[in-house]
């Protein structure tokens, strides 16, 4: 007997059963009549660690990401964790995968956990082509804060920290074209908000310096630098001419360069090639590529911080900015 | 007013307070009673989370790995939570960095938190040359299962899981020696039960060919390409010649592939790299490097499966060995 069985049987969400658990005014009369005589028919009693039973919290945060292998992920963790425990809280890790039906599942565990907040790492969480999908972290945010970590929704109890990904991309595309560059190729991984965000930005350089966004030059590839290769190498065999590579992720940019070297292409003089997130991948190549460091300590401290803030009652933006650094390695000449 | 306070005053670790608190019969009446006395005069009460009152378990495992950004050790985070989550256990993360003192202070505070098994990610966590640090280990575990993931120590209640690093390594060398190698640099991290049999069974290898062990090949290095470059650049400057590089890591490997770059080496024919853990970074260089893939997912599932065997009181082995393979790439031609 738990709070899925009284969800289910009362035809309620477990952010609503949750709701009525902790006293929230926010449940209509009939919902929490509805909700408290399931929980009498089920025999059901509030577990030891329910908030509402005026108890300690548990001092636990809810950390999702969609793969904790990821470098970029990995590392949000390792910083969120440390600035957490600095802080006195620990942090249940959990593992999604990329499908909504599962982060969906895995939240609604961590809620039934009775977590102090929820941090969600990475951009992956917030939908962009189906924002009612999105329904159930503002729904959720009604009891306890939701962080987002380079994520983006607008709705009360939500905390986003991300970074100025369109400015990144715009002042690369910038000065790209400022050296010559007439033919910039863009491939991206993801139609999350920070994936659009990093387009726009492309494109916007463009527009400012009166160049068209010509669609082939854009193209969407999985993170996997064997295939950023492939399709690099066919597109080149049907004919189309590119003078730099611009990439949402460090491992489309060593696909690039696998390209440019199996097409034995000077670097930076014939191809120009960034990457995005400044990882360790970034320093195994020979080039080292250029790439966009986006601060994720930052990032994560900041998180922590004003989850912090929010636990004290204070005054915490819906969203909060920094700035990404362009680090110039050896595949540009900027 | 917590178990910290008890076990200081009452001049006993954790881990006895814990066993006090569990009725372990494991502890003298001298030492129960001396607790006991503790805790009644600082008005200690046991938190509600304590198994010794009867209440169901946390279903929790506290997972402790030294850097969770590091590419092995993310992996095995990855997979642990994975496993842990499909049979229902949640797991709270904790990144220890290398110092002993943090070590053992997350260890503990972990305990205190009631966690129903503790796990070990990477080798870092045994000292090999001060045995007597690795006691808070051994006494944890005489109350709770402590998981090695690739570390040993012989104690009951301790379960490790471990690749045959020795084995591996020794095949490696074997095969380079068999190639016509005859001057083969080691160059390694870590002093660890992990580290210590990768570089015997290089040694083994080269006694089994009837080769003398020569300590100016045997090199230890920071877990960081750049310093591996450098420190090989400064090697050959001094007059040494090798024809072949094994590492402990692959990014050591990675340096050393910069290495053979910069002094324009061809790959394999001048010089042979192998480097270690098959991970993502031995993907990205031109070539890419041969490495022994040392199969952290199967390590961290049997990890997984062992500890449910001890919780649903089944008998598991000490120790529980899987082979490695190694990963014929571009930069050998075994």
């Amino acid at each position: 007997m738990n709070i899925y069985d009284v969800s289910a049987k009362a035809g309620v969400s477990i952010a609503t059963v949750s709701r009525v658990l902790n006293g929230n005014p926010n449940v209509s009369d009939k919902t929490r009549n509805r909700v408290l005589e399931v929980m009498d028919e089920l025999g059901y009693t509030p577990n030891v660690f329910a908030r509402g039973l005026g108890l300690n919290t548990m001092k636990t945060v809810g950390i999702m990401c969609s793969d904790s292998s990821d470098p970029y992920l990995a590392h949000a963790i390792y910083y969120l964790e440390r600035e957490l425990r600095a802080n006195g809280y620990d942090s249940i890790l959990c593992c999604t995968g990329s499908e909504l039906v599962n982060k969906r599942q895995y939240f609604e565990l961590l809620l039934s956990k009775r977590v102090d907040a929820m941090i969600l790492a990475g951009s992956k969480f917030v939908e962009i082509d189906s924002a009612e999908d999105n329904n159930y972290i503002i729904e959720a945010a009604a009891d306890l804060p939701v962080m987002l970590v380079n994520g983006y929704l607008d709705a009360p109890g939500i905390y986003s920290t991300v970074c100025d990904d369109h400015d990144a991309m715009y002042q690369v595309a910038h000065r790209l074209l400022q050296s010559g560059r007439r033919q910039i190729l863009y491939l991206y991984t993801s139609h999350s908000y920070s994936g659009m965000n990093k387009l726009q930005g492309y494109k916007d350089a463009l527009t400012a310096h009166g160049m068209p966004v010509r669609q082939e030059l854009i193209h969407r590839c999985a993170k996997d630098l064997g295939e950023a290769k492939e399709l690099l190498l066919s597109l080149a065999d049907s004919g189309l001419t590119f003078d730099a590579v611009m990439t949402s992720d460090d491992s489309l940019a060593v696909g690039a360069l696998k390209f440019a070297h199996c097409r034995k292409k000077s670097i930076p003089e014939e191809l120009s090639i960034v990457g995005y997130n400044n990882s360790m991948l970034s320093y195994c190549t020979d080039p080292e590529i250029s790439s966009v460091d986006t601060k994720i300590e930052s990032l994560s401290i900041i998180t922590v911080q004003s989850l912090m803030k929010v636990f004290g009652g204070g005054q915490v933006p819906g969203k909060s900015v920094i700035k990404a650094d362009f680090v110039q390695k050896q595949t540009t000449d900027l």
